[in-house]
């Protein structure tokens, strides 16, 4: 049994720029900011995690970076990396509010503590290798065209699955062109709460037309009945993304909803991300693994979990222009977990 | 990374005495038939598990015999003891019918795979020694009298819980005799479905004037809506046993109770255990950790996920006159995972 302590614990905030612009109903993105955690145990082995802080859930780099020196003392202060029950309960009492902090911390720990067992994570925790659905890639919202372009670029990069934003005043001319951009891909849209169930449930006829998969958050968070009239009425099944932030709101959609969105930065970690893909799945609900726009610091420790999952949209990564860290989703989408040597096998 | 195939797959058919006859309100039980496995990888390693089968599920030591060999087979055929995931969904199509056959298997691969590991099980699962609740121990229906002197002498050994089981003609009178056995003990009550919910609200009264922490199953298992009423009607907090045999019924008893029972033995399993624990969690509900008379093969694997409830009644092996295996519940109920070496800690 192979433990060694905690000793040092250290983070650095990163500017990263997209590749390309990022729009979605709320507003636009340039860049994004970052904030890599590293814990160092006696021998010198390293676990990573990062924050992707989102300010929808009232979070910024400011508010990680003032809370994360309290978050690293409760990892050291507790010291063993595989006392993770422990860490994760502390990390949210210490921090309720900043989800994403607690990530990073958490994602770090469990790094450390499978890597000073020489195992990748998925299998610490019996998981099949084989089992991880390919990422879907966004499309932004964007003009028809640009949409239409980036949909046929993001086909011959050899991704099956878009996930379309949508939300404007033009959604439908928009959805006709990324169509004609990407004739046999499967398709999902999110709308990113923008629509009223009335108006989801009259667009659920067109997306259907056009063969859309599945259609994610169409009203507003708070409105879970909209999300069940939504899933009765429409055409088209219907995932529960800020309507579902824990595994504590499971029960909540869990009628109203086919599927359930779970990303780290939501929930705050790993262990909280299995919780809620267990409840989501004990009530009969599919699961899509998402993130957020984030270094592959955090999106290797979500594919970890990618063999419980039916749905995976781990593409925050790939959106950035450059990273600090190297990790294991491929430039297709394909997440390898093979390539994880331990860990959750960032580099 | 530690590996090696499991090559050799045995089971071995056990009567074991009790060490007191024991009767709820289903019936009396002299004697328990308990099947052991044993998997056995290239070096010689064992991973060790157990099925105690239940009438109540439509389970005999002969259905158990008659499947294990093709649940083994899943084991062998797969091979490799970390790929938990593949091989309890291979278990669960092979027998779905068969739970204590199936956690059987599931046991012995965790030993096996932790064992590999050289990790207790409850370290790889990140989950705290400090944490597992002492377990209770088990009051069978006797006459008051033998009650009551049960009561004493299991206090004498140094519990501090009782589970009194009732359901009979004369239940006031059994508890008041275990009360003057008991004064200061906890008690729990478990009717095993033999109330009607009427019966069950007019009871708690009286129950709740002798203290009692919680009541279980105190009307059949489908009725559901009779759970309901007792909880809102009742006096005291309602445990679902027989109404919650896996995750999936969850959903059905989450607002109709406060506590479910989770048990390898009925939901076939130490991650479907795991789903069922962390999906009554999620909605809200604690949760108690228990067992059927059972070896300490199959107790010590339940133990390992101890950490993660707030009440035990894992007493299943402490009820036997002897065992096949040596376990690490300790006399007085106390959960020690500190004795757990590697694997699930039997001998």
């Amino acid at each position: 049994m192979t433990t060694s302590e905690i000793t040092a614990a250290r983070f650095e905030r990163h500017r990263l720029s997209l590749a390309e612009s990022f729009t979605i109903s709320r507003g636009t993105t340039e860049e994004a900011t970052v904030l890599t955690v590293e814990l160092e145990d006696e021998a010198g082995r390293v676990g990573i995690g990062a924050a992707g802080p989102s300010a929808y859930y009232g979070e910024t780099a400011e508010s990680v970076e003032e809370t994360l020196p309290a978050l690293l003392d409760v990892a050291t202060e507790v010291g063993d990396p595989h006392a993770q029950q422990v860490i994760e309960e502390r990390l949210a009492e210490t921090a309720p509010a900043e989800a994403a902090a607690r990530a990073a911390v958490s994602i770090a720990v469990h790094d450390l503590a499978a890597t000073q067992a020489g195992e990748p994570l998925y299998r610490r925790w019996g998981l099949d290798s084989d089992r991880p659905p390919q990422s879907s890639y966004t499309v932004p919202i964007d003009s028809p065209e640009e949409m239409r372009d980036r949909a046929r670029r993001t086909v011959e990069r050899g991704f099956e699955t878009l996930k379309v934003k949508l939300g404007t005043d033009a959604d439908r001319e928009r959805l006709d062109a990324v169509r004609e951009g990407a004739p046999e891909a499967r398709i999902r849209v999110d709308a990113n709460c923008a629509w009223t169930a009335e108006e989801a449930v009259e667009h659920t006829s067109w997306l259907a037309d056009h063969g859309v998969e599945f259609l994610e958050q169409p009203v507003p968070a708070d409105d879970i009945d909209g999300l069940r009239r939504v899933s009765v009425e429409g055409e088209l099944p219907v995932a529960a993304d800020e309507s579902c932030v824990t595994a504590a709101d499971v029960g909540t959609v869990a009628d109203a909803v086919d599927i359930v969105v779970v990303k780290l930065m939501k929930c705050g970690g790993l262990r909280p991300a299995k919780r809620q893909i267990l409840a989501a799945k004990a009530a009969g609900l599919d699961v899509m693994l998402g993130c957020m726009i984030e270094s592959s610091a955090s999106i290797a420790g979500a594919c970890q979990l990618a063999p419980l999952v039916e749905y995976a949209d781990l593409d925050g990564s790939l959106l950035l222009a450059d990273d600090c860290y190297d990790g294991i989703v491929q430039p297709d989408g394909r997440v390898d977990l093979m390539a994880t040597d331990s860990g959750t096998g960032v580099r």
